[in-house]
C-alpha cells in the first residue's frame, strides 16, 4: 500500500479524468477536484451501498437519534446553524436565543455599555482547550484584521505557566480593558480551570475584580457555572455539542462575533453546506466524495497520512482544526460491534507555498505513506492588486506552486484532492467547517466506528491526576524526612515502591523550580542522588 | 509493523528498564529516556558497527568532506559554533567576523544609530520562507518576551497577497521604524523576491524609501545581493550551510540578535551539544541515541510518524522546525549509490498539554502508526510560583499530563522517547538545534542517503513556472480575441493542447480577482463556460 502508483497518463487522458471528477458545487462558492486520486471507474458503484447506509445514519442522527451510545447522547451539532431542524421546539429555541445573546452581548461590548475597569474593551483573553481553542484560533485567525478587528483575541490554550505569562506580557497594562472568556462544557478541565486561576490572580494582581471581567462558556449547573455566578455573563453549551464539532455554538461564536465577525455569514455557510451534504447522491455531495476518498487512499484503514495544504496564510490553522477533528473522531480503538478496530488517519499539514520549502522534497520523492489535499482560495486579496512582475501577481505565484507542486506530487505517483474555495469569507469559512464536520461522519459510517465520543482521552487524565497525588504524599513525606533521601526509600515510605520512576520525576521537577523548597544531593548515579525540604 | 505492541512488564520491571535506559548529560542541562521504546538489550550490540560508520562519516563531514556529493558542497553548519574547526582559516575568520558584525549591527540599531525614517527601529519585518523563516520564527517564540523585546518581529513566510495584507495591517503606521530584512541563499526564492517587492512598494506607498530601511542575509554575488546594493547592509550566507540548519548563521542570528536574544548563548549551546555529540560512544552521545531509536521505530524505513510533542507553550514551533529538518533532509528518493530507497520519516505535532485535547485520543487507541517524543522542560516560569490548589502549580499540572499521557501511551503498546531540559534558554535552544541536526546526520549515514541536498523541490518549482508563462500566454491570446472564448479553443489558439486542464484553472484564478480584467459566461458545464477579456 506505501508504494507510489505511476499512471503513466497523457495530459489529455488526465483532462478527460478531471472533466470527469471535477464538480462545482455553486451554492457554496466551492469546487472539488478528484481527478489525482487513482480510484478506478467502478470504485463510487462499488461503495453506493456504503454510503448509501452512511447518509442514512446521518439522516438517523440529525433526526435526534442516540448516535453516540456510548454517552447516550444526541448529537446535534447541525441544529446549531438551522435551528428548525432540531428534534424538540424548547432546543430550537435555546439555540435561536444562545445566538441572539450572543449578538447581543457582542454589541453592547462594542457600545462601551458592558465594559472593564479602564473603559470599552479592547481584547478577549479566550481560556480553554481543544474544542474550546482551536475553533475559536481558527476563525479569529482566519477572519480577522488586525487593526480593524473591534476586539484583539488572545488565548490560554494549555496549563504552561510560563505561556501564561507570556500572553499577560503581550496583554501588558490593557488588563483593565481584556474580557476574559474561559469556556469548559464540563468545567472539569484542569488546564482550563488553570488558566482561569492564573488569570483571576493576574487580575486581581492588577487591582480588578477578575468577576467583573469575566464572561463563561459552559454547561448548566456544571463546576464552572457555580463559579462563574457572579461574573458579567454566562452563556451555554449543550452535551449534543462535542467539543471538536462546537465552533459553530457560542463556544465559538461568542469569540468571533467580540472580535467583529460576521457570525450570520458563519452560520449561513454552514446551513447551506448542510443542506447541499445531505443530498443522498455521491456526485453532488462534496461531504461524501471527500469521505470516499479517504476511504480509497487508506484502504478504508488509515494506511495513509491525510496532508492539509491551505494555500492561503488565513487558513494555516485549518490543517491543525482538522487534525483535531479528523484524529479524535476517527481514531478508534473499537467498531461499534465492539470488535477491534484500531482505526485513524493521521492528519498534518500547515499551509503552502511554505511547507513546500519544509517538507515538499519528502512527499515527492521520499516514503509514500500519504495522500494530499490541497485547498486553493482563487481571491488573492481585498487591497488593489500588485504586479510583482509584468502582468504577474505574488497570487499568481501562490497559484502557481499550487498547480505545480500537485502536478509534480502526481508524476511521482503521489495522490491529491484538490478544494476550491472562491473567497474567503465568514460563508466559506461556514462551508469548510461543515463539509469536514459532515465527511467525518460519512467516513465514520463507511468504517463503523462511533465518531463521537473519546474514551482513550481518560487514561492520560487519570494518570495525571495519581501523578498529582503522588506529587502531594512525596512533598508530606519529604517534610517529615530529617535528612536527604533516596527516590526508593522515598517509594518505600509512601508505600509506593512500584512508583520510583514516577517520584524520580516528581523530585526531578521540584528541584528545578527552586521556590517549592526540594534541594538535590548528586549521587554516584541519578537514581542515588538524595532529595530534602529546605523551606 | 504498525500493531501495537503490548509489553506486559510490571513498574518494577519498568524502573530497572528506566534506570538503564534514562542518560543524564549535565553538561547539556539534558537528560534523554528510552526506557518506553521496546527494543531489545541486544539492539545496541547489534547497530554498533552501523553507528560507528555514521560517527567516521560525520568525523570527515566535519573536516571538511564533500558530503552533499550531488552539489559538490561541504557541509559546514557545525563550523559556525565552533568556526575554529572550519577546514580553513579564511573560513573560520569569515565567520567570527559575521557574529561579531551581526552584535555590532543590532547594538546599533538598539541604540539608535541605525533608525528608520520614524526614529529608533521597533520592528523587523522578517522576509524568508522555509530554511530562512522557520529557525528565526521558531527561536523567535521560544526566547522572545512580548513587551520587552528591543525589537518586535513580523514575518512574510510565503507569497500569500492577503497574508502580508495582513502583516502590514498589524504593523500599521510604524512601518517607519520598521526594519526590513531579506533573507535567502541564492536570492532566487520566488516567494521571498515577492515579498521583497511587496514590502517596497508598502514602504514607498508610506513615503518611505525602501533601500534605507533593508537589510539583506544572501550570497555573496547573488541576484539579492545585487538589488540590495544600497541597503543599510548585507550580511553573508554560504554554500556550505543548508537553508534547514542556518539557523545560527546570520540567517538566524540576526533576527536573534534584534529581538535581544543572546545569540552568545544560542551558539554556546550548540558547541556543547556539537562537543557531547561528537564522542563515538552510544550511552554518551544523546544524537547517537535518538538516531538509532528512529531507525529501531520505523525498521529504517520510516514505517512509523515522528509525534513530536514538547509540553511547553513556547516550544510549540519546535515540532514544525523538526517537521522541517527531518523531512527535507531524510525524505529522499534514492540511496547514496543511487538504487531507490523512498526514504523519509513523516514528523508533525504541535504542544502538550494542548495536543492531548485534539488527537491523543488516536494516538492511544487508534491507529498505530507512530512513535511520540516528549519534550519536558523542569523549570516552570520566571515570575513567583503560584498555586492552583493547596501546593500544586499549574505547572505540576503539564509535568503530570506528559508523564500521564506517556503512561497511558505505554500501557497500551504505543511507543515513546522522553527528552528533559532543564530550563529554556538560548543555550538550551542552541542544544536542541543541533542535537537533532546531528541525529539526522547519523540517521542519514545508517539508511545510507545525502541528508544536504533537496532535490525533489525542483520539480514543482518548475512546473510554476511553466503555469507562470502559460498564464501570459492565455492573457496575451484573450486580449486578441474578439468573442468570448472556451478553455479547449485557448488551447489550441496558443499551440498548448495538451494544457487545457491548466489553462482552466489560469481563467479561473484570474476570474476571480475582477481587476485582472477576465469575465467569465457560464455554460452547460464548467469547462464550456467562455472567457473574454474587458479591460
Amino acid at each position: 500500500m506505501l508504494t507510489a502508483m505511476k499512471m503513466n497518463w497523457t495530459n489529455e487522458q488526465l483532462w478527460l479524468r478531471y472533466k470527469k471528477y471535477y464538480t462545482e458545487f455553486s451554492s457554496l462558492g466551492l469546487a472539488m477536484d478528484l481527478s489525482r486520486m487513482n480510484f478506478g471507474d467502478d470504485y463510487f458503484h462499488k461503495m453506493e451501498p456504503a454510503i448509501q447506509t452512511a447518509f442514512r445514519e446521518m439522516d438517523a442522527l440529525e433526526a435526534g437519534a442516540i448516535a453516540n451510545p456510548d454517552e447516550g447522547r444526541m448529537v446535534g451539532h447541525y441544529w446549531l446553524r438551522n435551528p428548525e431542524l432540531a428534534p424538540e421546539p424548547a432546543l430550537s429555541k435555546e439555540i435561536k436565543d444562545t445566538v441572539a445573546a450572543v449578538k447581543k452581548f457582542a454589541a453592547e461590548v462594542h457600545q462601551g455599555k458592558i465594559k472593564g475597569a479602564g473603559g470599552k474593551f479592547k481584547n478577549v483573553l479566550i481560556i480553554g482547550i481543544g474544542g474550546s481553542a482551536l475553533g475559536p484560533q481558527f476563525v479569529a485567525s482566519a477572519l480577522g484584521n488586525p487593526g480593524a478587528d473591534k476586539i484583539k483575541p488572545f488565548f490560554f490554550d494549555n496549563t504552561d505557566p510560563d505561556g501564561m505569562d507570556k500572553v499577560l506580557a503581550a496583554i501588558g497594562s490593557e488588563l483593565n480593558v481584556t474580557l476574559a472568556l474561559v469556556i469548559s462544557k464540563s468545567g472539569g478541565t484542569k488546564e482550563t480551570r488553570n488558566g482561569m486561576l492564573e488569570a483571576k490572580a493576574a487580575y486581581e494582581k492588577a487591582g480588578l475584580q477578575f468577576a467583573k471581567h469575566a464572561v463563561a462558556v459552559t454547561g448548566v449547573g456544571s463546576e464552572l457555572a457555580k463559579t462563574a455566578a457572579d461574573w458579567i455573563r454566562q452563556f451555554p453549551m449543550w452535551d449534543w455539542v462535542g467539543g471538536r464539532t462546537s465552533e459553530l455554538s457560542a463556544v465559538g461564536l461568542l469569540p468571533a462575533a467580540l472580535q467583529g465577525i460576521d457570525i450570520d455569514g458563519l452560520l449561513a455557510g454552514a446551513k447551506a453546506c448542510d443542506e447541499l451534504t445531505r443530498k443522498p447522491v455521491v456526485k453532488d455531495n462534496p461531504s461524501a466524495q471527500l469521505a470516499l476518498m479517504w476511504y480509497y487512499a487508506g484502504n478504508g484503514k488509515g494506511e495513509k497520512d491525510m496532508v492539509v495544504l491551505p494555500y492561503k496564510d488565513r487558513l494555516e490553522l485549518f490543517s491543525r482544526y482538522l487534525q483535531q477533528l479528523i484524529m479524535e473522531s476517527i481514531g478508534k480503538e473499537l467498531y461499534l460491534d465492539g470488535q477491534v478496530a484500531r482505526q485513524g488517519i493521521a492528519v498534518y499539514g500547515n499551509k503552502g507555498s511554505t511547507d513546500q520549502h519544509a517538507y515538499i522534497q519528502q512527499l515527492r520523492e521520499g516514503i509514500a505513506n500519504f495522500f494530499a489535499t490541497f485547498i486553493e482560495v482563487l481571491k488573492d486579496r481585498s487591497t488593489p492588486e500588485f504586479y510583482v512582475e509584468p502582468s504577474i501577481t505574488a497570487g499568481d505565484y501562490l497559484s502557481g506552486f499550487l498547480h505545480g507542486t500537485r502536478q509534480a506530487l502526481y508524476e511521482n505517483g503521489r495522490e491529491s484532492i484538490t478544494l476550491t474555495i472562491q473567497e474567503l469569507s465568514p460563508f466559506s469559512v461556514g462551508v469548510l467547517i461543515a463539509l469536514y464536520e459532515r465527511a467525518v461522519g460519512f467516513y465514520a459510517s463507511l468504517v463503523h466506528i462511533n465518531a463521537y465520543h473519546q474514551p482513550g482521552v481518560e487514561a492520560g487524565k487519570k494518570a495525571a491526576t495519581h501523578l498529582i497525588n503522588l506529587q502531594k504524599q512525596v512533598v508530606e513525606c519529604l517534610a517529615k524526612q530529617k535528612s536527604a533521601v533516596k527516590v526508593e526509600a522515598i517509594a518505600v515510605e509512601i508505600g509506593a515502591k512500584d512508583q520510583a520512576e514516577s517520584i524520580f520525576q516528581i523530585c526531578e521537577h521540584l528541584v528545578a523550580n527552586p521556590s517549592r523548597g526540594i534541594k538535590k544531593t548528586a549521587g554516584a548515579t541519578p537514581f542515588l542522588a538524595k532529595y530534602q525540604l529546605v523551606k
